[in-house]
């Protein structure tokens, strides 16, 4: 199991595949829409300069919707997530 | 429905087409006006650094003016919207 | 009517116009002097790390001077307006 | 009148000419020296995160000496004046 | 024995070779994934503004997971290590 | 008299001449050494966030040690001084 | 004797030669390793946003692991020592 540290959240995320020619990235339209995932996991939450916890406002099961280009990659147990600060998700989807 | 988060605001939003000759794309003028929408949804508020959470000063139905090229577009149920955070609002237009 | 948000005051201002050359702007002088206007709106102010607001120092009516390139260019109901943060504004004539 | 918002100071001063070969300024020696002026008005101060505010420890009267590049150039009444902030201002000359 | 200072955690690791030919590093993809590792020391925390010492969220034999390119290496009695800031690690592998 | 401003330190200092072929500086040796000088003033401390001012940790008489290009120098009664940031001394030479 | 001023740490070294030609450095290899040194002066520590002083977690004596790249050089009485802010040291060396 994977547990996120700080403000951090995993998220389970289907990518798009990105053209390549010769290595190059083709992307499909000039303006990227956000991505979307199901979150699998979240950090304890960010610690405030009086020393106060923030509880995350996402939590497990959550569908989130992200920047695009947002989080770190990481390959866990055969499969891929996505490492997001809180602050880099946009927008819960009910 | 879409939920923003921390101090982010989902506005409605009739975006005039640019005009591309090529992919290049030609601004109709060189000082672009700011955009208006419509807010419909706000998040729950930013956290200070004293763990006070501040309200967001625009509320669901307000027209708000913003510039142009402020915040991230997300498409929801077919419609487009823009994700702003609060400090990206100008004006609320009464 | 424009309501600012924040820290924002709006200001009326007759904008000196430049002259271009094909669309090249032509400065008339090297250092431009700041320009002045008059506040026709201003924010609830800004709020402070300790949640205290700030309310802003200067009034509607107020005279108030302030770096030419400051602001934002709104249009509301045919005429042109400034949106300034507080802090752009140099001083206020009396 | 001028007054300065915030920890801003409005100096006169007697700026030393540049000579220009078109348009192209020469300095007259590689490292230039900071320059002096009387303050004619201080603002109210600056506002901490505490929601105190802070008096300038400048007054009117004051020789000040400040870096040759800073503040603003205003124009007022047909004579010249500079709007620093406080923390530009070097050392007051008694 | 090392002993990391304030928000340090230093971590043993099984760095990947990387190929190079005539000194030019040759990525093996171009989206490298993070690594992981073994907690072997952590430091007393950070410092928070209001004085309170922020304990680390990992502790010793923790795996941990962190960006490729974080923290410095170093040697210590033969062996490499990773001196990383506890805000460079993802997340803790259970 | 010169009487620096909040951390503002002022410093009487001999400085090494640079050789110049053409007015290209030609630095002696590539890593310059720290430059030292004696305070002749101190202001009166900076001002925390908490209101609290923090008095200087040097005193006038004290030599110092800083880096060569740090602070501004000001003339002042046919004399040249140096006025530094406090943050800028290295060391008290005692 | 040097007293470093702040969060300064003063250190004594054993620098590594590199091997220059024609001025040009050839790094031995293109990951440094840091570096250590022993500790000789601390200042009396950091001051916090609350006015409290946060004392150096090293102490006289101590031998430190540091960034090669990390603070300034400084000559004194015939040695060469390096000053520090606390933060780039990476660990104590027991």
């Amino acid at each position: 199991m994977l547990k996120p540290l700080g403000d951090r959240v995993i998220v389970e995320t289907q990518e798009d595949k990105e053209e390549t020619v010769g290595g190059i990235v083709l992307a499909n339209n000039a303006k990227e829409k956000p991505q979307t995932g199901k979150v699998v996991a979240v950090g304890a939450g960010r610690v405030l300069d009086n020393g106060q916890k923030v509880a995350p406002s996402v939590k497990q099961g959550d569908s989130v919707m992200f920047d695009k280009y947002s989080g770190t990659k990481v390959e866990y147990d055969g499969a891929d997530y996505l490492v997001l600060h809180e602050k880099d998700i946009l927008a819960i989807v009910e």
